[in-house]
C-alpha cells in the first residue's frame, strides 16, 4: 500500500543471523517550496521562502502554519489562495506551493530570513532569540488561568499514539496534537520534520479560526526544541506537553511567554518546568 | 553541575499525583553563527554563512563540517583559521564562529544557499536534490568491497549508549558515532539537532585526516533523514546504520551513492535496504 505520506520498499530483515526479503512501509520525505506572491495587482512579486523537507500530504496547512509561526503573515485573512504550482518536470507535481497574498498586505519578509536568531543588533544569542520573538509575536503572554488535571495528562500520549496512523506503519514521523482542557482530541498532524508537524496543525488550527490556542493543549510526540516553542508561542498556546525531554533555551522561552511546559510525559509521570499553577494534581483521600 | 553541553534548571517532577521539587539537567540549546572570511589579502569579504540551534561544545568542528558536508569547500586544507568571533554583549561569547578561508581559496556559496534543494533546473524534487548533491561529491561512489558482520553490527548501539554522555543525562540529545569494521569506537558527537551531531563528527574525522570514511561504519542514534545521508555521502561513508527508521529519500540517496543502509538496529535485529553484500550473516552449524 503506498498513499501520499509513506511508500513500500523492498528491505531485508536480519533476525538472529536469519534474513528474510520482503517490502516495508517508509514515511515519505520530499522537498517542498513555499513561494510567495504578494503586492499590488499591477506590481505582483514573487520570491521564494523556503524549502523544507517535509512528508507530503496538508502541504496548504503547512505553508500557512509556517507563514504564520515565522511572523510573515499576522492572520490567515492575508491569505488570498494557497496552491500547487505545476512545472514541466513530471516527479515535481506536488513540490511547490504558491501561497497569494491579498494586494493591500505587505508581508513581513524580514522575519523569515534567518529564523529571527540574528534580527537583534546585538547579536546570535538566546536572549536575542527570545527577545526577536517577542518583537513579533501577536499573543505575547499567555495570561489564561485555565488547568489542566494531570490524570487527563497521564491520557494523552496513548490517545495520540492511536491517531498517528503513519507512524505506526513506518516508525518514521513525528506528531503535534491539539487537545481540549478535557483531552479531547481535536488534531493530529504528522511529518518526517517536527516543526513541519507543528506547523501544519498550526496551519489547520488557523483554518479552523481556533486562535489564540489558550483554550487548548498541545502535546509533541518527541522533544522540545526552542524552534517548537517559539512556533507554540506564536500560536498563543498555553500549555506544551511532550513526551520526550525539553532544551535549556525551550524551557527559557516557555518561562518569557508564560506557557506551562511539561516533559517526560509517560506511563504515569511528567516534569513540570515553567508555570506549574495550570496542572492539578487530584489528591486521594484515605478513606480510613 | 553544569558544563558547556547541560545545564540545571529547577523542575517540579510528577509521579503518581505526587510531586517532588527539584533540579534536572537539561541539554543546552543556543544559536551558533557560522561565518566565512575569504578573498584575497586585500579584498577579505566576510559573510554570514548559517545560523544553526546547536548544544555547545566541538563548534568547531561543527564549523568544518557543516561547511565541508554542504559543499562550501572541499578540503580542510582550505581552512586557515577558525576562532570564536567576540562581540560586546557578554551572553554572546561563543555563538559567532569565524571560518578564515586561506587566500586562494574561492569558497562554493551557492552550494550552502538553499541546501542543495532548488539548484536544479528541474526545480524541487527528490531526484533533483539526489542530482544536485552528485554534482558536488568529492566521492560520488562508495565502491568499496568492505564487509561488517552482523554480529558486530548488534553491538553497536550498546556501545554507543555507553558514551552518550550528555544524553544520559538529559535524555536531549541525538548522537552520531564512527566505528572501525571490527567494532571499535573511533569518536561520538552529541547535539540537539542530529545534523549538527553529525556535522560535528565528520568535523572531527576531517582534522583527523581520516577522510574518505570508508573504512568506517557511522551509527545513528535517531532516524534517518535525506540531509544525514547527504552528510555522510559527503564523507565518502559506504555504510550507515541507525537505531530508528530511514525515510524514502533517505533510502533513494543512499541507493545512487551505493552507501549501505541499516535501520532498525536494536534488540538482535535490523533491516537493510541498500546494498546488503557488505553484511555478513554469520551461520552457525549443527555441532552433531
Amino acid at each position: 500500500m503506498s498513499n501520499n505520506s509513506s511508500t513500500q520498499l523492498p528491505v531485508i530483515k536480519i533476525s538472529d543471523n536469519e534474513e528474510f526479503a520482503t517490502n516495508d512501509a517508509l514515511a515519505i520525505e520530499e522537498p517542498l517550496e513555499i513561494r510567495l506572491e504578494y503586492g499590488s495587482a499591477n506590481n505582483r512579486k514573487t520570491q521564494n521562502i523556503s524549502v523544507t523537507m517535509r512528508t507530503p500530504c496538508n502541504d496548504a496547512e503547512l505553508a500557512l502554519g509556517f507563514l504564520f509561526t515565522e511572523g510573515v503573515i499576522n492572520r490567515p485573512g492575508d491569505v488570498n489562495s494557497i496552491e500547487y504550482s505545476f512545472i514541466a518536470c513530471a516527479e515535481n507535481n506536488e513540490n511547490v506551493i504558491r501561497v497569494s497574498l491579498k494586494e493591500d498586505v505587505e508581508p513581513l519578509l524580514n522575519n523569515s530570513e534567518r529564523n529571527f536568531y540574528t534580527t537583534s543588533s546585538c547579536g546570535v544569542c538566546g536572549k536575542a532569540s527570545i527577545n526577536s520573538i517577542k518583537t513579533v509575536s501577536t499573543y505575547s503572554n499567555s495570561t489564561t488561568d485555565n488547568q489542566i488535571s494531570a490524570d487527563i495528562l497521564y491520557q494523552l500520549p496513548a490517545i495520540l499514539q492511536q491517531h498517528q496512523k503513519v507512524f505506526a506503519d513506518t516508525g518514521g514521523l513525528h506528531a503535534s496534537a491539539l487537545f481540549t482542557l478535557d483531552g479531547e482530541l481535536i488534531s493530529v498532524r504528522e511529518d518526517v520534520g517536527r516543526h513541519n508537524a507543528l506547523d501544519k496543525l498550526i496551519g489547520a488550527a488557523l483554518n479552523k479560526k481556533l486562535l489564540p490556542l489558550d483554550d487548548y493543549i498541545l502535546l509533541l510526540s518527541g522533544r522540545i526544541s526552542f524552534e517548537l516553542v517559539q512556533k507554540a508561542a506564536m500560536a498563543g498556546i498555553a500549555i506544551i506537553a511532550a513526551v520526550g525531554a525539553p532544551s535549556s533555551l525551550a524551557v527559557q522561552l516557555a518561562e518569557e511567554f508564560n506557557i506551562t511546559l511539561v516533559g517526560f510525559l509517560r506511563d504515569q509521570r511528567f516534569n513540570i518546568y515553567t508555570r506549574p499553577k495550570r496542572i492539578i494534581l487530584s489528591k486521594y483521600e484515605d478513606s480510613y
